[in-house]
Formats: structure tokens, sequence, C-alpha cells
């Protein structure tokens, strides 16, 4: 194959930039105690301490990274694309996201179309094995056979799950009405797999991995109910499914959006600051908030919106309750897809997707997605299974994944599953969490209360679950201040 | 027909009972200058309020009726329903209103089903003439029929129509996409009934009807671009454009909702203060707002959100531009479908739903709604040509919309088209409004800003525009005090 002696590969060492980087309120500036303090710069963090500033509430914004935004930032190349590097797509059936983005005028969108029609589709076994042009008429057989047995997959009532999640907004709402959503969720993927009649094998293997995909799980560790809560959102409707979950982008960027919220948040705010403990001696006392280095604040009430995947790791005193310790480690399954933006002038004549079946392969899947500049940009997922890292045999097998090549102009990634601050995507209910934890996630610990996306009910995993529950947390922080 | 000597009947000299009237600030509490004076309590006026509030600003907000909500209200008479006398609908597509309902922790909906599968359909030609039965099998023919007629109506590039607007939740995008908006923009509802080949002439008057009938206007009024930009809103669904249009009503009411966000205005408000004239002697000096009984305020900015349909009652010193005059009256038509909501102890097996085509009729459809308390709810919307009065011979044709008859135990309703604060619902724009209007009705006037559901792009007419051109006046508003 030949190569272009010029580009360069990505290397985890370099550092990337962007404007995420935001300054800490002077140390001399900073009191040693607040109405409120909330962990985590993320956009539910951000909207929490923008929100009750709002309100006249004297508040702290901590973040263990040097930058806000959480698992959403934007890498500026100095080029006209701006790449994300993680939570991306965005859609007005969205409703807080797409709300918030109105209020700050960034609602200009970057349209891509993952799979355009007569895409060259590609499959590469191995590590070893070429990647070999999938016949495009045996692809959209493949394609149709999954449609159909998706429908089916999702057809519980005999109204394609509509009766199950009326209202895919509110649990509780949704339970009360429906206690059989509450029987459904039991159900994994893979149980529901198993009940669909009609299927050999083959078929059966297929329509697990795709129905697991979009959470890059194994169907055995998901519920079925997350799946069927995604349709919900999108009106049962698998076009609308694909449009909103992955079409539009920022066209200013998920950082830009962060920066325009933590500009109206005239509080205080430290950065690099990982917390270590939070402890309250009772719940008519100030809880203090210790970081790592040391350095302890206090207030009123405490808002976390610490990822779930990640809770586990800060110390509580007095600690949580033992149901809530089970919620934040066995009941969900963090969801493992680093991504990888690689820039290549490579041309494709109607877009390109890979798909890596199981095997060494560190990638999983990936797709064309618009244009960097010069560029094409190709996303890749990595395999949930296989740990990606950014060894640079890893990073070159990209070069391997189109029979005739692919030249990489340079790569880009941020490896999520090994981020101390995220540990990994969303997490991923397991079969039985919603009548077992779902409540009790949400309750506060004495003066703490738990926020962000990974607890909302609406789009959970998605930057408009974030607003969601950073509404709600407002709210609750309120009352509880309220009646202090 | 028998009818029970109790209950009674509506008449325009009684007042209702509501939350929505809540006190003024003490006259002695009032300063005679602000930051920013915001003319009307609707939703887009408390909101930017609220808003330019959390901001810093000193707000006053004045009101001219004796209430908050605008165009929506919410009776209370005593039993579990809720009567909504204006606007009614939201749904999770509408992402403003939905996320401010979630923001207020009011998301609890009462659904409604206004088309039930083997309804009862009747018609009723004149005053005179009895409500007849329509045979459900000719009713049923005659929708499939409509809906093929609808869907053909639409489909104006091949594509339903997909092409032409596919982000309407921004015209200046939607139009730069897509110059052949602004083309399209110049037929009328009756001009595109009139290119559809195979049409006969009672198909095409019903289609015309069709279309303009959730305007409530002639088909030669209502650009064409109004109805298709509707169904963009709704993902050119028309089975989503009946859910999003017309099946949740909030559980709590739009007056609790407009309460939950006065509630986090903390600056002044009076309210029976309808405002006479607007005057600003310069760009740099302060604007003077006088109400008819002469007092007089004075601010940097102001937002008028006056509706559209009055805003030539009020007098601008200077005067407004000949186009901007010109959008506000020639270039708009109000939409004046007034409601009734009548209670009434007759019971219909599978819903009930009327239409009196044309004639004498104040009423021109009509559809059970629900419950209200131990009685049924039927929605009546006038006839758009014949002026709606609380006439009593008026209310007791509802009695007679129904062969075996309709008992009433009671009506409320708002004229809304004689309401010299409202002068109907929606200004739907006529033909070529979008080239000639659009940009113009947007612009300050020096610095009176306008603002309210009318201008919004997306779901404009309906509550949530009314957020999303709130949150676009706060910042117009914000960044005009911030260069002075």
């Amino acid at each position: 194959m030949a190569k272009s002696q010029e580009g360069f590969v990505w290397s985890s060492k370099d550092g990337f930039r962007y404007a995420a980087v935001v300054a800490s309120t002077p140390k001399s500036e900073l009191s040693a105690s607040y109405d409120v303090i909330v962990i985590g710069a993320g956009f539910a963090g951000l909207t929490v301490a923008r929100d009750l500033g709002f309100k006249g509430k004297k508040v702290l914004l901590i973040e263990a990274r040097d930058r806000i935004g959480g698992r959403c930032w934007t890498v500026d190349t100095g080029e006209t694309a701006k790449l994300e590097m993680g939570g991306t797509w965005v859609h007005w059936i969205q409703p807080h996201v797409f709300s918030e983005l109105q209020r700050c005028d960034l609602d200009e969108f970057v349209e891509t179309v993952a799979f355009p029609e007569n895409c060259e589709s590609v499959k590469k076994a191995s590590r070893q094995d070429p990647a070999v042009v999938h016949d495009p008429a045996e692809g959209q057989a493949m394609m149709e056979q999954l449609e159909g047995l998706m429908a089916k997959f999702f057809d519980i009532d005999g109204q394609g799950g509509r009766s199950v999640i009326p209202f895919p907004f509110n649990m509780a709402s949704s339970t009360n009405h429906n206690p059989e959503y509450l029987e459904l969720d039991k159900l994994s993927i893979a149980d529901r797999v198993a009940q669909m009649p009609d299927c050999d094998e083959e078929q059966r293997a297929v329509l697990g991995a795709q129905a697991a995909s979009f959470y890059g799980i194994a169907p055995e560790k998901g519920a079925f109910t997350e799946v069927l809560h995604t349709q919900a959102l999108c009106n049962f409707d698998p076009a609308m499914t694909e449009i909103a979950t992955m079409k539009y982008k920022i066209a200013e960027g998920t950082t830009a959006f962060a920066l325009a919220i933590l500009n109206d948040f005239k509080g205080d705010r430290i950065f690099s600051s990982p917390v270590q403990s939070i402890s309250q001696p009772s719940d008519h006392a100030p809880v203090a908030v210790t970081l790592k280095n040391g350095e302890q604040f206090t207030s009123n009430s405490v808002v976390s919106t610490i990822p779930v995947n990640v809770l586990s790791s800060i110390t509580f005193n007095p600690p949580l309750s033992p149901l809530k310790k089970e919620a934040f480690s066995d009941a969900v399954t963090p969801a493992r897809i680093d991504k990888l933006l690689v820039c290549t002038p490579t041309k494709f004549a109607n877009g390109f997707t890979v798909s890596c079946e199981g095997g060494d392969m560190p990638f999983a899947s990936g797709f064309l997605d618009g244009t960097h500049g010069s560029h094409n940009l190709l996303t890749l997922l990595t395999h949930p299974d296989n740990k990606f890292d950014s060894a640079e045999d890893n990073i070159r097998l990209v070069e391997t994944l189109h029979p005739s090549g692919v030249e990489v102009h340079s790569v880009y990634g941020h490896i999520w599953s090994d981020d101390p601050y995220a540990g990994g995507v969303m997490p991923v209910r397991k079969p039985g969490f919603l009548g077992k934890y779902h409540d009790e996630i949400r309750k506060p610990h004495g003066n703490v209360h738990f926020c962000g996306s990974d607890f909302a009910d609406g789009w959970r995993g998605f930057i408009s679950g974030a607003f969601e529950d950073a509404y709600r947390v407002t709210r609750e922080v309120e009352t509880s201040l309220s009646i202090k």
C-alpha cells in the first residue's frame, strides 16, 4: 500500500488544542463555605450551578479535570470542522438540549449521514485477515432481514411496544400506567432475543449483537427496556431513531455550548481538583467536601454529578446505603465505546462503513462521518471486549480497514473506558434495575444530591438527559435549602 | 328533548374562578425607571422577565389584563379537571414547552383522544336542520380519501415536503438551504389546492377546508408554507401531527405553569394596566412607556410581547417602519377560533364529533375531549366567518348538536376574537410573508424589542414558540444593554 510520509499518528502523550480549559477562581477569592457545592462541570453540573446561581445561591463548582464539559468535549484542530471526543449527537426531539441550544443561539447543526445509499460496506474478521468488500445486494438483504427482526423484537404487545412506554420521560408515570413495564424490565436483551419465534441461531446472534451494539455491551448485560426506551423516545420509528441519535452535530461544538452555560454562572469554580470524600456529621450540619489535595470546603447542600461508573471512587461518610452502593456497581454495566476519529485524504465514492466481527480487532465498527477540512472523517468505535489502547500497532490497523488501504492523516481519540472521571460511557442498566434501584439512586444521601444524565428518565446517556436531571435536582436542592 | 332544570348556562357577565390573578407590586415600591420594561405577562413576557431578572437586570413587567398567562389560562371549576380557555396542547416534540414543564415539575399530562375508533360522527347543516348521524363506513371512506389527498397536497417535492423544510426551527437556515422555500411561500393554501391534479371540485373544497381548518381561516388567506411548516415540526407524519397538537394537556393547567415561571421572577409587576404609547426620543435615551391611565415608566430597553393581531393599537413614537406596520396588519390574518367548553352529563359510547358546514351556525366543529368531574367535556370551535357571541340562543344551539340532544350542564368560553389584548388566536401569515416581512418584524424598533409566540420560527402560535422567542429576545436585550 502506497503511503505518504506526511501526516502524523496520534500519540496519547500529546494534548489537544481546545477551548474547554478555563481559569479557576483565584484561591484568595474562594470562601470556606457555600450554600451549595456542585461537583462536576459537565452539562448537568454547569446547569445546576447556573440555575442555583440565578436564584441567588452562593455556589462553588468543583471539577476534577482541567476542563469543562465532562463526557463531551470538542477538539479544535485549526481546520473548519470541530472534532467531538465524546457525546456528539443532538436533535430537536431531544427537548432539553435543543431548548438550551436555542437559548444559547447555538442551534446551527452539521448534518452527516452515516449510512448513505449505495455506501460501500467492508468487513474485516481479524488483524490478519484482509478487509473484504461486502456484496451490496447481500448487505441490503441482510439489512432488510434485520429491520424485520428488530420490529418483531420490539413488538411485545402487538403495537410495536407503544403500549408499554407511552410517556418515555417519566418512569413513575410510565410504570404507574403500566405495571407490565416493570415485568418487562426483568428481561435482558438476550432474554428477549431468546423469546423470538421463527429465528435460527445465526439470526438470534445478529439480532442480539445489533440490539446491544448501541451501548457497546454484551446482550446479557443490558435490560431489554433500555433499548425499548430509546425506541419510545423516537416515537417507535426506526428512521427517527437513526436521525435522532446520529445525524446532527452542533456546528460550534459541544465545548462552545458548555462555555455558553458557564458564562451565565457567576459563582466560584475550581478545576483540576478531584474529590476524595464527602462527609456530613448530621442532617443539619454542613457537608464537608475534601479534595485529593487535602483542601476542604463546606456547604449546606452538595450536588454530585459524578458519573455512576466512577461514583464508587468517592468516600462517603456516613457511607451510602447498601442498595445505592449496589446500584452504582453491580446493577449497571458501563458502556465501553471508545471513539477514534481518523482524518483521511482517501476518497470513498458513496461513503464507507466497516465492521470487525469479534476476534482480536480493537475496532468493532466505523463509518465515514462528514469531512474535516480537506479530509474525510472516519469514526471508529472500539470493541467492548477488547480493551483499546493507543499503541501504534492499534492505530496502524486503521490503514488496513479497506482493501485498497486507508491513508491516515491524523487520529484523535479519548479512551473513555480508562478515564478515572468517566469509567466508560453511560452506565447501562441490567435487567431488573427499574423496580429495585431506580427510586433509590435518585434519593439524596442526607444533604448530598445525585444528578446527571445517568440519572435521567428521558434521554439518559445523552446531553439532553443531563439538563433534564439538572432541572430535577435544582428543584430538589431549592426545596431542601428552603426547609432548613 | 327532555331537559333537567338544573345547571346553568354561561353568561359573559359572569367571571371565573382561577389562580391566574396575582397581586401587583404596591405603587409605593415601584421605581420610575428600570433596565428593562417587559409588556405582557403571557409565557413570552414572563420568561423574558424571569431570565433578565436572573441575569441581574432591574425589570418591570406590565400587563393589560388582571391575570397572567396571556392567550392561555385555566379555569378552576372546583371539579377535578381543569378547563383551558385558550392554548392547551403540549407534547415532548415541542421542545421548549416540554423542557420548561420538566423544569417546573409540571410534566404530568392528561391524555385525550379527539377521534377514537368507532367514534360517532354527526353533521348539522344549519340552525334549522337537525343533526344527522353520519354513516360510519362513508365517514371512514371519506377520511381515507382525505388522508390520500392531504399526502399529495404536501408532496411538492416527491419527498412529502421533506426537502423544503429540513430544519423547521430556523427560517434563515431553512431558506439558506432551500431558496425554493421562499418560492413556495408565495402560494396560498387555495393556490396549492388548485395545483392538485386528478381532483374534482368537491374534493378541492374539502381539501382546502381541511388544510385551513387548523387555523380557522379561509384557504385563500393563509400561506401554504404555514401548513407545511407544522408538518415539518411533526416529522412529516400525520399521526404525529395529531398527537403533537391535540392529545396532551398539562394536568395542573397552563395557569399553574405560568405561576411557576412568575414565581422565579423577583422584579416588579403591575396588572390591569394597558399600554397607550411607547416613546423614545433617540436611540441613546431611555424609552418611555405610557399607560392608558396616564402613568409613565422609563427603561433602557422595552420588550413588547403584545400579540401581532393587536399591536396596531399601540402608539409608537417615532412611528414603526411602514413595512412593520404593514406586516402587523395586512400581511397576516388573525385565526378566529373561539373555543367553547361544554360540560355535559350526556353519555356517548365511543366519543362523538360534530361538524357544522358553513351556513348560519356559530360552531364549525366539535369533539368530546375527556371528562370534567362526572361530566363529559365537549370542545366546540367556532366558525371563522360567523362571529360568535355569547347570546343565549347561540349557547342553546349546543343542545341541538346531536339527534338525541346534548344536555348542557355548563358552558365555559372566552371570545378571543373580540378580546382587545388578543384579537383572535395566532396571526396566520399570508402568502409571500417570509420573503418580505419575516426579518423586518423581528428587528427591534430602536430600543423596543418584539417578542412572542407570533414571532417564533419553530412552534409559532404554540406555547413552545413563546419560549423560543423569549430566549431569542433575552439575548437580544442582553447584547443591546451591554453595548450601551
